[in-house]
């Protein structure tokens, strides 16, 4: 996405990086696993901005949130911001997690284990 | 807010206990400070829920969820909301940390502790 | 509100007369029960517009939504935009409640049926 | 949607049914009609969640709520959210009744089917 | 977007036209250059009517509000309304940009009738 | 409101001024009087930010945009917001009229043209 800009907005492109990245996700007050947290809730919530949602679950993922916490973060929305945006973030998490699924073994694996979680906890 | 409601919609002031707490935030699957670290996000981010949003900021406090973890959380919120919806965020967390300050000197002791960190990681 | 617009914004207090009432109102195709209910909902599920809310919340009782109907229509939307939306909703319910019970001995023993009746379906 | 959803989330499976139809639309405050009326006005105003509009357009129909009133319940909310809003719920309504067009006794059976299914899950 | 709504509501139709240009558009106390910036910086912050969106940007171009004033306030937007609404604004404005591109002498005849239009209208 | 903030949220209130004028006020792309009235569309449109549409008022006043213009601003956002956005608006318009107008006798002159050139735009 950021590239995509580049040719109508090549500061923005910059701008982008640096200051959500450098200016408030470096800031050592909140963990990584919790900013992801805090950002798939907000993003499911306004329901507005489905493709960053993506991008970030993608990014919770990344830096280990699980897909079951992934999945409670965004049902939990539904509490606050109705049954809509929590089933528009949902589908969301169903496309991630689908992309996200044929990575490796491992992940396989991993996946396999958590689809298991899910089911269990359901 | 739910006690003052019980004369105009009594079933309504019960739902609003079972849903979200019976439902949501009981299962297993989220510990409860990414639960209201989601929910300060969302509603800071929302920018239309004040009160609710006081009310989540002093359950983080209650799971342990340290101020400065809050104020980044809220901070955060700049990046996908936009700047007043964090400044009002931080406005209602000002409040709620005030009345929280002076609970006990215990309390007191930890506020004052709490709001060096703040000073020293800004 | 109207009027306190006519020194910024005469015409402005002419338009917000003419469009919804002349162009949108006035058209046959709903009555005038429903068009409320459409807009206490909406209103409710937007949660950024308290005084045009309480408005149409009066509006409602005079075309004949009892307190009963209203109450529903706003608690329906914890489903469609979250419980912040619809607590803010009630509460914004209850100060009208509140002034228009104090009316006439006539509307007084009508509130009082209604009161019961809300808690009898309760 | 919801059964889509049965792979990542089976609970909101469930949720999704059990709280807005088992604790809301079965109480009876307020007619099926209205409340259906209140959604698509809601739905059209909030502007981001189209796929639950079609879904609460289609059972606005099922209930008996014409595409008269519809149509209408949508204008309106042009006064109230604007006419991108208004514009938009317009498009998704033209595409329910484009489907719904095609209106042969079997459907015709099959709407009468819903809407007694609507009435007892209610 | 407004002809193909002429057969579920005609008289939307009319009344899209009618209100913002003949009420709006035309007052005499903003330029239309300004007006433009106005509601392309609104339905960027807003960031769920992406069709009116689009059909800004093009009536910004239309009226001589530049490429670059056009990415300038989406990007200003970030500030307001969140990274998010501003990357999606941008979007819109490069899928604009790319279809005006294409700008053949015929183009240019036609925009500035176009243009000679809408002051016309205005 | 930033110095307010600063013993919650220190940081804050260097990147509150750094990120929108550092980065992007500054950008010689769009003229100040534009970025103001960007400003006060959007945050008019969204209607949960009265504090900071009452600072931009001010600062859309501060570098020479006239209340006509601000007014005929915040009235066009009815057409894409709804009329509570735009009424909302304008309550805010009149409360920083109100305060500016009394700063000193040029000012009142000043203010009082405008309220001439209103009335008779209006």
């Amino acid at each position: 996405m950021v590239e995509s800009l580049a040719d109508i907005a090549p500061d923005f492109a910059r701008l982008v990086i640096e200051f959500p990245f450098g200016d408030i996700y470096s800031r050592p007050g909140l963990d990584l696993r919790s900013r992801e947290i805090a950002v798939v809730a907000a993003l499911t919530a306004m329901g507005n901005a489905a493709p960053q949602l993506k991008v970030h679950i993608q990014g919770a993922l990344n830096v280990g949130v699980t897909r079951t916490e992934i999945v409670e973060t965004i049902m939990q929305m539904a509490v606050y911001a109705g049954f809509p945006a929590a089933l528009n973030g949902l589908t969301a998490a169903r496309e991630v997690f689908a992309h996200a699924g044929v990575a490796t073994p491992a992940a396989g694996r991993a996946a396999a284990t958590v689809a298991a979680t899910v089911t269990a906890t359901a």
